[in-house]
């Protein structure tokens, strides 16, 4: 009981039923969570494929009615998310979700909304939202990922877009944490290689950052109802950090050029999964504060596996300034950077390591490759300092100046 | 959705709050857990101390009744905690453990007791008690720990000693971890140095044995109603262990030698933290399965720092078979025997980096010093083969003949 002024920290996790097969079990996981009715939210590709069968059949199985809500395409916009809420207030007692992060996030808004009055906006980050605090434990969630990158399953974040507003934002709460996990490393086998690599480096950059983010002792003590959820490289996220990013080292690569490899697709689910709990209670950096802008300025370049849609998938946009991010970081971080330049390669240079790993898998290196130029950086710049709960996390003091060098190097 | 055959790894782990000076917001997180009335379940030096004057303030400024049970004397018995039920059953609305594990795993029951009807013996693992499961969530236990060892604040398991039936067992189910644990290192500063040694042996072997129990990968599949809490080593387990071993070898010498270095004293309430949320996953093994009738054959020995007591606090019978079990054990796992003595103290050979530490800290290292002689043997082999549930874990299989062998090499 003293007053020594470190923060303090928190940790939780989600709860995790992990291996091939898991989700065959989801039926059964519905009713200990004493759901009679679900809502399972998910895309046509998910009805249409074997898996909506199967699971519907699971469902039934174990006493649990289901209603099979497909309507989830791209990535959650405000529109998308009203129509998906409407539907889910029709008298459902628990939420599944399958899919990329975008079913997952969407599950979650469901869910949030199934339990709770209110406006999405009254609960979205201010200053876009009112920023209102979920007021109290919602409706169970279980979520299934189909891809191995966005943790969503394990994470408290549900993430939408705003175009009327310009920009993307979300709600992030305790209380939006599934009630379960179900990470069935089966499930990725379908994921296209693009969407394998472009998710497979989001999954490490969620570790190499919560690795390497400011330390939760460098932060002050804030009182209970003040502090964030993204608390800094801690000793309960660290652990799992490197355990993410080993695993990426070693079967990413195989993941993306073979994805029948069931050995290669259960390290990633493992390390995305893994990532995930480390990086919602760490917090990320200056690498995802750069994604945003990255993937919402310019919808020019198609890339493979997505459809022939035109986007910068959120993983590759992460990754493009992650070479030069962690150079620019390498001198105030050196024994981190050196350790997971090691845990990721064997190497000994966290910059040469990463840049190695995105020509490996076929990932844009470069920002022209997707459609940027030098006239570009003053609204790419501009879009990340908005992200300011990310940037506090740098390991080294970051602002417009910097931003644009690392973006320039990364041209 | 295969039928891959490898089995299910669960995940799931007690939500933690971790620093100097978090014992005192544990009113606001009472109140935050709908807390209004609560029975603080401690021994007389918690209230003796400034402490317990503290936590009823803490608790009163939250608005949160409390009303302190004091008695706890020793490690729960079958009569001590059916008084501590009946105590539990007058109106509380949520239960605070402070102490070692017996003021922990008391609380826990008294939870259970006071949300669901039954008698002890009911819940009690069988054949012992009938092992009839927990029948859904109790009443919210905040756990804080005084000793780093047990990780009862994070686990799902209470033993009880029933004296009458000639043995120690206990319950264990999910519904019993606690709700939340807050660990404040600076509680730990008042544990004599015999105490510390014990515990944190404690928990240096659970995080050594939860690496080197067999592999989830060797467990059969079972059908979810039938899994045990004790699933092997595992990926989810695994990096907290490492953790937890690093954090010991670091910091128990100080912390014996130094009661006060705080430093000491946050490494090892964190490793006793991550090595219970480990072990509760992955289980433990050979060493753990000895201590039970090491502990309760003969209570002759008196240790210092346990007020002239006769008993062989349960850290240093986990402790003393232990350089002969991990002796027995690395021909089976070499790498990982290594990768712990060199996580320990930079050595190659786990038993003699143990033996190091044993003498170090003060721990008895021969069963003769405890009052054993070669005809004890076959009553402590007996005890031994009783605990199944954690000899089935041990790396290399192990009967009658091994474990008297460990023991004699022990003497």
């Amino acid at each position: 009981m003293s007053s020594g002024q470190a923060a303090i920290i928190s940790f939780s996790a989600a709860r995790v039923v992990f291996g091939a097969g898991a989700s065959d079990e989801t039926g059964e996981h519905l009713r200990q969570l004493g759901v009679t009715r679900a809502l399972v939210v998910c895309d046509r590709f998910v009805t249409a494929s074997g898996l909506g069968e199967r699971l519907r059949t699971a469902l039934r199985e174990a006493g649990v009615d289901s209603v099979f809500y497909d309507r989830i395409v791209g990535e959650p916009s405000e529109s998308s998310v009203h129509e998906a809420i409407e539907a889910a207030r029709e008298g459902y007692d628990g939420f599944v979700g399958v899919g990329g992060g975008s079913a997952l996030d969407t599950a979650k808004l469901c869910a949030l909304f199934a339990t709770h009055e209110g406006e999405l906006l009254d609960y979205v980050n201010a200053p876009i939202g009112a920023g209102r605090p979920v007021p109290g434990p919602v409706l169970p969630v279980v979520a299934l990922p189909t891809t191995a990158g966005t943790g969503s399953e394990v994470t408290t974040v549900a993430i939408v877009d705003f175009p009327r507003l310009g920009t993307k934002t979300g709600i992030s709460h305790q209380h939006l944490r599934p009630s379960l996990a179900i990470v069935d490393p089966v499930l990725t086998v379908s994921c296209p290689p693009g969407v394998t690599a472009s998710t497979g480096l989001d999954a490490l950059l969620h570790a190499l950052e919560a690795y390497t983010v400011s330390s939760y002792e460098t932060r002050p003590r804030l009182p209970l109802a003040e502090r964030p959820p993204y608390q800094g490289a801690n000793p309960f996220s660290d652990p799992f950090c490197e355990h993410a990013i080993e695993l990426v080292g070693r079967h990413l690569r195989a993941a993306v050029s073979d994805g029948d490899d069931v050995e290669a697709r259960t390290g990633m689910a493992l390390a995305s999964t893994v990532a995930g709990i480390a990086f919602s209670g760490a917090g990320v950096h200056v690498p995802h504060a750069l994604a945003y802008p990255i993937a919402s300025l310019k919808h020019e370049w198609k890339p493979r596996g997505y459809g022939g849609a035109a986007l910068v998938p959120h993983g590759f946009a992460v990754a493009v300034t992650a070479p030069a991010a962690f150079r620019f970081a390498a001198d105030a971080l050196p024994e981190r950077c050196a350790a997971a330049a090691r845990l990721l390669d064997g190497g000994s240079d966290l910059a040469a390591s990463l840049g190695r790993l995105l020509e490996d898998v076929g990932a844009p290196t470069r920002l022209s490759e997707i459609g940027y130029g030098e006239a570009d950086l003053p609204t790419l710049v501009r879009g990340a300092l908005d992200q300011r709960r990310l940037l506090v996390g740098s390991p080294k003091q970051v602002g417009a100046a910097e931003l644009e060098a690392l973006l320039r190097e990364s041209l």
